[in-house]
C-alpha cells in the first residue's frame, strides 16, 4: 500500500426531503446563487423545494450550466456574482452543474486569468463557499475537489482540483432522480463503474481494502444498474445507485494504490471534438483499454474476474476475455454503445483525436505511463 | 436505506515515516501536551519520533492514560492542562488514550462537573484541538467522535459522542504496530471484527453498498488477522489491519443502516466487574448474540454465512450454525478465548453483570430494543 493523505470534509445530507435541511446549512444572511443547467429541475420541483427551504434568503438564479460546463458560460455566473456581491453558492444539477461551480467559487477570487487554474497549475487561494443540491447520480463530485471544463473556442476539456473546492454539504435525496431521462440513468451507471475501474484495474498494491471496496460498489452497480433503469421510482435502488456514483470517486477507494485514468482522457478528447456524453465515450473507450494492456493488468484483471463476474478457469486469456466480453455486456445492457463507429466515428477521425492528446500532453497516460500516443491510438482503433 | 447524515472530518496522515509531517499539522506556537498510556511508545521510538518531529514546540508530556481510560486519571490531565495553560494536545497511543484525550479535550473547557458529558447527556460546546498518532489498530477513536470512560470508583463504563471530538488529524504509520504484543494485535483484530457486526449483522434494510463494504473489511481481516500475529513486521499485512480497524468504526458503514450494539454494551460490564480486555469481552458476547437472536438476525446471518465464509446449503439452520461456529473458530485462530468460564467467570457472576446493565439503562439493547435484561441473561448464560 501507498503511503496517503485522506480528508474528506464533505457534510452528506442523504435522503427523502432532506432539501428542507438547507437552512441549517446556510448562513441566514448569505446573499445566494442557486446555479443550475437546463431547467429540469423547474419541471420535477426540486427548484421549488430549495426556494420554500430557502424562504427569506436573498437569492439570485443563474441557469444554463451546460453538459461539459463551459468556461464561456461560468464566466458570465463570475460577472454576475462580482456585480450582485454574492457570497455563497448552491449548486442544483449534476455533475456538470457542480464542477462548473467549482470553477465559478474558485475563479470569482482570483486574481488574474481564471483560465490559468485549468492550464497553468495556478492555485485557487480561497474560494467562495458553496453547497450542491444532487439531483443525478453519476460524476461523484458532490464529494470530491476536482472539476472538469470544457473551453468550446478550443475545444479543450481540462480538469482541475484543489483541497478548497470540496462542497461544504451535499444533499443527496434519491427521489429527485425519478425523473430523470433513462440516458442520463445509464450514464450515471456507466461513469460510476468507470471511476472504479480507473482506481481499481491497475496492478496488485496490497490494497487489500481498497480492493473490497471497489469490488463491493462494482457489484451493487451491476445489481441495482439495471433495475434503475426497468423501475425508476423504486427508491431503494435510486438510493443505493445515487451513494454507489458518491463513493466511485470521493477519495477513498484511491487512496494508497495506483490508478489509471486513460479510459478518461481519452474519452475527453472524443467528447471535445465529437460531443458525445461523457459516459459514452468511457464505455467505448474502457473494453479496449482492458484488451489492448491485458498484460500489465493481468493479475487485476483475473481478480476482477473472479470476484466480481464468478469466473475462474484454467486458461487465464480465456477468463480475462470474458471478464471483458461481461464489462461490454453490462454497459449495452444499460443502455450504452461500446463502439465508436455506433457513433459514426470512424479510422479518418482518429489522427485529429491522438492530436488533441498530445496538444494536452496526455502522452505517457496510465498507472505505468505508457500509454503514448501510439498506443492511445490503437486503443481508439480497437474502439471502432 | 435509512436517511443519514454523514461527514467525517479527519485528515489521514498513513504510511510509513509520516510522524515526521506533524508540524504541518500543529500550529507553530502551539503549547502542547503529549499524551500517552504505559510507556511501550518510550521503547519503541515513536515517542522520539514524535519529539524529533515537534522539535522547537513546547511540550508537556502527560503518561499514564491506562487501558479502559479512567476518569480519575484523566482529571489529573485537565489539571495539568489549566495549570500550563496548554492549548493543543496529541493523543499518542491507541483507543484508550485516544478515547482519554477526547475525554480531556471536552472537559478542559467544560463548565460544571465534566462527569455530567458521561452521565446527564451535556454537551460538549467547545473542545481543546487535538491530533492523535495511532500505535495500535483496534477501536477505530483516530476517525470517529466517540469515547468510553470508566469511572473505577464506581465500576461504571460509559460512552459518550460529540461531533466536537472528531480528531483533526490522525497519523496513521503501520511501522508503529510492529513491536506490540500478540494480545493486543489479537485484541485489535476482534474489536474491529465486532465493530463491523455490529453495524451488519441486524436485518435487510437495503443498503447494499454499506453491506458490501462492510463485509469487504470482514474478508480483510480474516486473510490478514492471523497473518498479522505470525508476521508482525509484514508491513503490508499491519497496513491492511490499520486500515481496516479505522473503516471499521469511522462512520461510513453504519450510515442509513439500523445497528446492534448489544455485544458491546453487555461486554463493557464484564470489563467492568471482572477486568476483561474490551475485545476479550466481545469474543465471549457475540457467538452468544449471534444465536440467541437467530431469528431476527435470520436474513442477514444467511448473507453473512454465504458472502463472508462462502457457506450454503438447503437447511438454513445448518448454514448459520456453520458460520457461527466459524467466527467462534476465527476468534479463536486469533488468540482469543470464547467462553466467560475460561477467564473463572461462572453462573454466580451473572445476576450482579445483570444488575449493572439495570443500572445504567442497558434495557432495550440491540436493532429491534428487544433484549431485555433477561434476554442479556440469557446471552451471558449461554456464554459461560
Amino acid at each position: 500500500m501507498n503511503n496517503f493523505t485522506f480528508c474528506n470534509p464533505v457534510n452528506i445530507l442523504f435522503g427523502r426531503g432532506r432539501i428542507a435541511d438547507l437552512p441549517g446549512e446556510i448562513p441566514k444572511d448569505a446573499r445566494v446563487l442557486i446555479a443550475y443547467g437546463g431547467g429540469s429541475i423547474k419541471k420535477n420541483g426540486v427548484l421549488d423545494a430549495v426556494h420554500t427551504a430557502l424562504a427569506g434568503y436573498t437569492i439570485t438564479e443563474f441557469a444554463g450550466i451546460e453538459p461539459n460546463p463551459s468556461y464561456e458560460t461560468l464566466m458570465k455566473a463570475v460577472e454576475l456574482i462580482r456585480e450582485k456581491d454574492i457570497n455563497f453558492i448552491l449548486a442544483v444539477g449534476g455533475g456538470s452543474v457542480i464542477d462548473g461551480v467549482k470553477f465559478i467559487a474558485a475563479a470569482v477570487p482570483f486574481e488574474g486569468d481564471p483560465w490559468d487554474l485549468l492550464t497553468r497549475g495556478a492555485k485557487a487561494k480561497s474560494v467562495l463557499p458553496f453547497g450542491t443540491v444532487l439531483t443525478l447520480p453519476a460524476t461523484g463530485s458532490e464529494m470530491n475537489c476536482g472539476s472538469v471544463i470544457t473551453r468550446k473556442s478550443i475545444q479543450t476539456k481540462l480538469p482541475f482540483m484543489s483541497p478548497l473546492i470540496y462542497p461544504i454539504f451535499s444533499i443527496l435525496d434519491p427521489e429527485t432522480t425519478f425523473s430523470l431521462p433513462p440516458r442520463q440513468i445509464s450514464n450515471g451507471i456507466v461513469d460510476a463503474f468507470v471511476h472504479v475501474m480507473e482506481q481499481y484495474l491497475t496492478y496488485p498494491a496490497e490494497g487489500h481494502l481498497q480492493d473490497r471496496f471497489a469490488e463491493g460498489i462494482l457489484q451493487t452497480l451491476i445489481e441495482d444498474g439495471p433495475k434503475a433503469l426497468k423501475t425508476p421510482e423504486k427508491y431503494e435502488v435510486r438510493a443505493n445507485l445515487m451513494w454507489c456514483a458518491t463513493l466511485a470517486l470521493n477519495g477513498l477507494i484511491g487512496a494508497g494504490v495506483p490508478q489509471d485514468w486513460a479510459t478518461h482522457m481519452i474519452g475527453h478528447e472524443i467528447t471535445a471534438l465529437h460531443g458525445l456524453d461523457h459516459a459514452q465515450t468511457l464505455a467505448i473507450v474502457l473494453p479496449s483499454v482492458m484488451t489492448l494492456k491485458k498484460d500489465t493488468k493481468r493479475l487485476k484483471l483475473l481478480q476482477y474476474a473472479e470476484r466480481v463476474w464468478g469466473i475462474t478457469g484454467e486458461d487465464d486469456d480465456l477468463v480475462i476475455d470474458k471478464a471483458i466480453d461481461l464489462t461490454r455486456a453490462f454497459f449495452e445492457r444499460v443502455g450504452l454503445k461500446t463502439r465508436l463507429s455506433e457513433y459514426g466515428i470512424g479510422e479518418k477521425d482518429i489522427p485529429a483525436l491522438v492530436q488533441q492528446l498530445k496538444a494536452h500532453g496526455m502522452v505517457k497516460l496510465g498507472e505505468h505511463g505508457d500509454i503514448s500516443p501510439e498506443v492511445s491510438q490503437q486503443i481508439l482503433e480497437l474502439s471502432i
